[in-house]
């Protein structure tokens, strides 16, 4: 097991990276202050992980919260499911929360802690490769609204992460996938020398090779959790975390949730994001097809969903919340392993880029109707 | 007109209090960083000074969501209607929410900036006297839910008060006294020499004497504002505040909202405390008689509502956040002005008090229908 600290003065906390964490009562019980643990948890994960975990909860009062699994499912509704049981089963302020599952449970059970009683703890147990690399550092909660994603919700930091990279092996493939994006991205931002160990060990990992796994997962929540240490609100550096995000959201949106995964959409998103940054001469152009090259590998998408309009794009993108004073803020590269904050992109090069990726996306389509 | 300031570090804030403030451009201005805002008030309140408040907003991008007026509208749905009219207007991180109205347009208001993209500021502009004196100060921000009372919610603190006793003019009587209630609450726990200010001007108070109003708003924000910015998420003294809650929540919760006002709850309450510190032996028996005869003055209820028994309140007592680890902590005095945290009173006691106050209220309703 490795532990990274994420250090953010009395909100600092461990992330606890290795194998056969889940029932260890170890690495939970000093993060349980009273004797009430209420788990939230999905229909997918419960069967899988839910008694191993209740081994490491044993003489504690525990309530179980199962929502259905899917993005679809990460509403407000949802969230009063969570209160519900919570107050029919008399937690009070000193309850802790567990999440036990991907992003979708990590973030609904988050924002549900911060705001039960006005903020109560939690400790997140991410059981998908996505959520081990991403959402549960950091303290991004929050639920979706259906005209935006992630638009209502809270900062607030769990008091303990334990990432079992033992979780992924039952992990459909394109879930993994989907979490090797937001992996490459930590590389592609601000990690060459992890970008081009993935382009070596990728074998590897598709095999699910569970030392090399534990080795990206580390090396992500390292990254992750070096810029959460800098830049808790994102005021400044942590907007870099969302290089391929602009792009992603409006993808999601538009296909509804749970047609295309996050990191899905994020690789589309990666590549746009890749692509821009070289129309406007600010990125080395061989840096693309090194990006597509790596993300093919992981059967993930490198185009828009066909039948999206470049106006469409611009029209949910003016919605998300990186836009500032009416003015887009894009994340974009400068080079391999560093990222940047455009807020001067000229709109007719975003524009050309947009009708480019969709164009491309549609005519993908047509091609492979006629072959078949 | 006066200001005082909340000292909370980066989270510091003014209270401006005085007539004449809501149309003054110069108050709120400065508060406001970006273009966009959104109002949220309610029907009652639009009406008589939406108009005023708009002329300090001109030039901005405003917004306006009217909510339906009452406690019972304190709830999820009315969240997310602010939500949705934020998401279609396309407000941005940089919006501020102003909250123009009473408690419940303040607390849902607050709330949704907590929420809204992970937080954008706001501004209370509190209309009623109950809101002046205590919900617009301090940064609690929620709304309620079937099981509990401000059970979902956030600490978010304003940008700016503005509290124009202009506004009290219009309140009804019942509103007005509901008010009054808390502004006892302050001498009875912290100030003796405001308790008995109190019992010297309650007949100008009541008349609605526009200076006295002002000392009186100002007094109190004064008192609380010392208290949260010594403990701004109550993990200690500014629990005081709750003297007389722990009762006017379960009263309010088993009434059902808006049946009771939550002064009228509060007032009772409050007596209960006082009853119940006076039964333990912590406070002299005569300072009872000296609430009851102030709250009375106010045509405030000494009594809880008839028909509610001593189990009841117990077991919504049992829900309150004011449980910690299930032991019931109460706030009770010891004299006149000074109150204090009681963690270990007596259950027998306090079960016979309940007995006691139940049996009075629903005696005195006997008599009422046998003198009628």
């Amino acid at each position: 097991m490795q532990t990274l600290h994420v250090d953010l003065g009395n909100r600092s906390y461990p992330i606890h990276i290795g194998t056969s964490l889940l029932g260890d009562p170890r690495l939970i019980r000093p993060h349980i202050t009273g004797h009430q643990v209420a788990v939230v948890t999905n229909s997918t994960v419960a069967p899988l992980y839910l008694n191993t975990l209740m081994q490491s909860l044993s003489g504690l009062t525990v309530s179980v919260v199962e929502l259905p699994d899917g993005e679809q499912y990460k509403t407000v509704t949802e969230l009063n499911v969570v209160f519900d049981t919570l107050l029919k089963d008399n937690h009070g302020r000193t309850t802790t929360l567990v999440a036990l599952g991907g992003g979708v449970v990590g973030d609904t059970c988050g924002f549900a802690a911060a705001c039960y009683q006005r903020g109560v703890g939690y400790i997140q147990i991410p059981t998908t490769l996505l959520s081990q690399v991403d959402s549960s550092v950091g303290g991004k909660t929050g639920v979706n609204h259906a005209l935006g994603k992630n638009m209502i919700g809270a900062f607030h930091q769990p008091r303990c992460v334990i990432a079992d990279c033992d979780t992924l092996q039952s992990l459909p493939s394109r879930e993994f996938a989907s979490g090797l994006a937001e992996v490459i991205k930590y590389g592609l931002i601000r990690d060459k020398p992890f970008f081009c160990w993935l382009e070596q060990q990728m074998d590897s990992l598709l095999n699910r090779d569970v030392q090399r796994l534990t080795e990206a997962v580390f090396r992500s929540c390292h990254n992750k959790a070096e810029v959460v240490a800098e830049d808790e609100q994102e005021s400044g550096v942590r907007a870099l975390l969302n290089l391929g995000h602009t792009f992603g959201h409006a993808i999601e949106t538009e296909q509804g949730y749970g047609q295309w995964l996050h990191g899905e959409a994020v690789a589309a998103g990666m590549v746009m994001a890749a692509e821009l940054s070289a129309r406007c001469g600010w990125l080395n152009g061989a840096v693309v097809p090194r990006l597509t090259a790596l993300l093919q590998r992981c059967s993930l998408p490198v185009l828009p969903p066909a039948g999206l309009s470049a106006e469409r794009f611009v029209e949910r993108m003016s919605v998300d919340k990186k836009v500032v004073n009416g003015q887009l803020r894009l994340i974009l590269l400068n080079e391999l392993g560093h990222a940047f904050v455009a807020t001067d992109t000229p709109q007719s090069v975003l524009h050309e880029q947009l009708r480019v990726s969709c164009a491309r996306a549609d005519s993908q389509v047509d091609n492979e109707a006629a072959r078949q």
